[in-house]
Parts: C-alpha cells; sequence; structure tokens
C-alpha cells in the first residue's frame, strides 16, 4: 500500500525519485509508445485492449516491445497493486531505451519501461460533467497518416500539445483539430462525436484519428441499443449546427462539449442522448469489472 | 577537465549519472526544442545562429526558454570548458520541464535544460567522405508544415526516425523524405542538394525543411565563389539524372552522396564541385573560429 508510485523496468519508485537517462530515446526523440487506463475498483476496464493497442503502435513504430502483451497485463496489475489503489489512472510508457547519441532506431537494444500508478481522485474537475466543455477548433491541422500516424500513440505529443495550447490561449477548455481537407479529426487526447436528428456521428477511421478504445465500445453500445450511429467525415461547419455533442477517453469516459468556437450546440448543455449513452457506457464498464472479479481474485 | 559530460539545469554530472524525471514533458510527450553544435580547438562554429535557430523553435511551440541567447551561449562555452575538450559534439535540450500529467503546454513553469558535451573524434566514419553515401527514398513522408513544422528542431523525431530505419533495413545509410506532393524535403537529420550542369540545387525554404545552419552558409559560400545556386522544388526522377548529390550538417559538414535508391549519381564517387564546396566550407569554418579565437580567450 505505498500509494502513488513508478516502476522503472520492474523497480519501484516513489515519483520524486524516479528517473531516466538524459540518453533515453524517450527524451531525445519521443521515440516511445504509450497506453492510458482507467481502473474501477482494481480492475482495469479493457486493458486487453489498450495492450493489443499498445503493440500495434510499437509495430508501426517497428519497435520489439520484447514482453508479451500478458506479460505486461501482470506487471500492470503487480505495479498497481503496491501501490493499493483501488480507483486509478495508469500511465505505462515504452521507449526504445538509452543508448549512444544516433537516430538509427536499430542501434539500441533494451526498452525502458516505465508504469505510473496514481488515484483518479481530483484528476477530473467534476464540473464538466454536469456543464460540457467549451472547444475550438484548431488552426494547426492533424498529422498526417502517411507522416506520423494518428493511430501511433506514441511520445511524439507536439502536434496535440499544440492545439491544446490555442485552446488555453482562448480560454477554451480543449481543441478538436482537422485533416488537411478541413474535416474534424479527433480532440486533442479524445475522439469527437456530435449527434443530428438522434443519429451519432463520428469521423471514420483511416481519416486520421486514434482508434479510441472508449470510441469502439461506444459504437458497440450504440447497434445494442439501436442508437443510430455512422462514421463520416464532417465539418465544424456541420458541428454548429448538430443538437449535441461529447468527447470520449479512457479516463474522462464520456464528456458533453456545450460550445465549439464560441458557438452553442443544441441547447448547450448535455444532451439527452449524450447522457443516456454515458450512462450505457458506466453500466458496460461496471458489467466488464463485476465479471472480470468474479473470474479473478483482484 | 572532466571528459564527456551532461549539465542538467547547470549541475554537472558523468553521462551514467545524467538523469531526469520521467514526469519531464520531454519524456512524456518529446515537448522540447533542441540544437546540435560542434567546436573546432575550442571554438562552437556559428554558435549564435543556433541559439536564434533554438528561440525559433521555442517561439513555434510557444516555449517560454526563461534565458537569452546569450546566457545559453555563456553556459554551452562553460560547460564545454569543464569538459576540457577542444573539438567537441554539443547537444542541447531545453524541455518545458516537469509537471503534472496533462498535455496543457500552460501547466508547467521550469524548463529543463540538458547539455552534453563529448570529443567528436569517433562519431563519425571517415570512409563515407571519401566514398559518398548510399541513400534512399523513405516510404514515409516529411510532416506536413501545418501540422509539425520541420522548422521545429523539436523533441518529436519519429517521423525522422522511421525514415532511417526503412533505410537501415534496406541496408542503406540514410533516407531523404518526401513532401506530399512527392517533391524531395530533405535528409533524416541533414540539407540535400544535388549539382546538375554545374548548378547546385537544394528544396526551397517552406518546402517542408529546416532551416540548416550549414546549408545557409553553403549558399552563401557559393554566392561568394560564384557557383551557381538554385533553390527549387525537384523530384528522386530528377536525382538519378544529377551529376553529383551531397548532403549538409552541422557535424558531418558536408557529405558526397553516391547513390539513392540503388541508383548510381553521376560517376558514384564525391564529385568535383562537392570537393571544391566541402573545402570552401571548411576554409570559412577555419576563419570564422581563427577570428573569433582573435577576439576571445577561449
Amino acid at each position: 500500500m505505498l500509494g502513488e508510485l513508478v516502476a522503472i523496468n520492474g523497480r519501484i519508485f516513489k515519483p520524486n525519485d524516479a528517473k531516466i537517462s538524459v540518453f533515453d530515446r524517450g527524451f531525445l526523440y519521443g521515440d516511445s509508445v504509450y497506453e492510458v487506463a482507467r481502473s474501477y475498483g482494481g480492475v482495469f476496464f479493457a486493458l486487453e485492449d489498450h495492450m493489443e493497442r499498445m503493440f500495434n503502435s510499437a509495430r508501426l513504430i517497428s519497435l520489439d516491445l520484447e514482453m508479451h502483451e500478458r506479460e505486461y497485463l501482470a506487471e500492470i496489475y503487480r505495479v498497481a497493486h503496491e501501490a493499493g489503489i483501488q480507483d486509478a489512472y495508469m500511465r505505462v510508457v515504452v521507449s526504445r531505451g538509452e543508448g549512444a547519441i544516433n537516430l538509427d532506431p536499430t542501434s539500441v537494444h533494451k526498452t525502458t519501461v516505465v508504469i505510473y500508478i496514481k488515484k483518479l481522485d481530483g484528476m477530473i474537475n467534476p464540473k464538466f460533467y454536469k456543464e460540457g466543455l467549451d472547444i475550438i477548433t484548431a488552426k494547426v491541422r492533424r498529422n498526417t497518416s502517411d507522416s506520423l500516424d494518428p493511430n501511433i500513440k506514441s511520445g511524439n505529443y507536439l502536434n496535440n500539445i499544440m492545439a491544446l495550447g490555442e485552446a488555453k490561449k482562448k480560454k477554451a477548455n480543449d481543441a478538436i483539430l482537422l485533416n488537411h481537407d478541413g474535416e474534424v479529426t479527433e480532440g486533442t487526447t479524445w475522439n469527437f462525436f456530435m449527434i443530428k436528428n438522434k443519429t451519432v456521428y463520428t469521423s471514420p477511421d483511416g481519416c486520421g484519428i486514434l482508434h479510441g478504445i472508449t470510441r469502439s465500445k461506444i459504437k458497440k453500445i450504440c447497434k445494442e441499443n439501436k442508437i443510430k450511429f455512422v462514421e463520416k467525415l464532417f465539418t465544424p461547419e456541420d458541428v454548429y449546427k448538430a443538437d449535441e455533442a461529447f468527447s470520449s477517453g479512457s479516463v474522462k469516459e464520456i464528456m458533453a462539449i456545450r460550445s465549439l468556437d464560441g458557438k452553442k450546440i443544441g441547447e448547450g448543455v448535455p444532451g439527452e442522448i449524450t447522457l443516456k449513452i454515458a450512462k450505457l457506457y458506466s453500466d458496460y464498464v461496471k458489467d466488464y469489472c463485476d465479471t472480470f472479479r468474479s473470474r479473478v481474485q483482484i
């Protein structure tokens, strides 16, 4: 029961003592992949999906993760158990490791694995669930799939940081990014959805988005509950005319968006279908965790 | 006279002890800028140009560097003096610093400054100067200027790493990247030049390249020596038909390129004009350093 902690290559540290070499390629080049997951009463929701995605990110940058998915999974549970935190924020970062200064990815041979566990409590301002977010359309465009594929959840996050920086300058909460054709891709760390005439719209796979795990669960939930769900390209102008909008992500789950670029969306409050999907998602997570708990001693 | 060393926020460490927090945004997001310069007999060539460019990179990602250019310059000379290395490779990295896990660039308030000094000797294989490089055209495209401007010399280097990884897989030495229109931009860490009918061609500013400092000196040297120098877009097919080609960078200076995509360029050996420019550049560097040394006690 150590509380907030960091494991580096299996060794446990208090956060202040958790250090890596300045020659780690994660620091020098952002040459790493990562995942963030949330635990509910000791169970990490959809952790197998996160591991699968991390391995896909690694494959896309030819990074050999050295351990199996199930070994990463076990290590994350071990570290969470050491921390003794039941409702946790978990971040795992795997960098290509430390070596001579040289871009060559084949010049290093031992990854650095960092697992960080902290209490989720206090990380999210609850008012955003009640009121919804005010967001902007960033001027900076989303990285293109053939340069730095948004499907690579990597240590290269300047594109997203610049977009969030624009939002902060305009006193907004967050930002969405467009692709080079001016179509909406996703938010800085979340997928974007809008609702019009009781249909949920989100940007399609392959248009320059990360394949969100919460997004895929929402798709499933909508199908199971006969909520019309369409993957389709759209522009900010379409969003201005939408009835509702929301964001999805593993930590913040589903959050309503009440305005884009200063323009109120629908009534400017969390909408009926948004709240319905948020409730269905919450039930889905609870079922997953209950089932997991009934099978495994956490 | 400590030899190879690292300074972190002014404190000097031996390389093995040089560590930063896993919560440093340089490690988490590649949220940093950097420069690399080379010293000749104690003088860092064009260090003021590197500092100017570092401040420009920082401006493009809204990073407040906290110190003045002249203070960075003085600190680099102080660290090099501690190291006692006359012919050095120097890398300075400034990250946005350490903070809570949160993309928001306004949430942190103290940069991390890392200065690394080592002997240049042994870093470059001399055979490449004699024989020239074998390079490929990478499949991955250069980051676009409106997503992640190649003019930002930052900690986001995955795009370049993927290109170099492709080269290594094909047993080539390095790679050039194309923009989304299929035109040549630059190499993974260097600018590209080709020579046809005694005219030097290089990709123009704004096409998706870093404004190379060696590149700008070459432009100046060519003008002063009546060598025709043209900034113009071209394709790999144009390069296949060129008479000569070379790379430019602060550490490796000018290196001939003898083949692209397995196709011999010209005679497949360092060309006459390439060698002439390399000699003129070397003289230019020597003049700069002699002048500097005559004014300042190094």
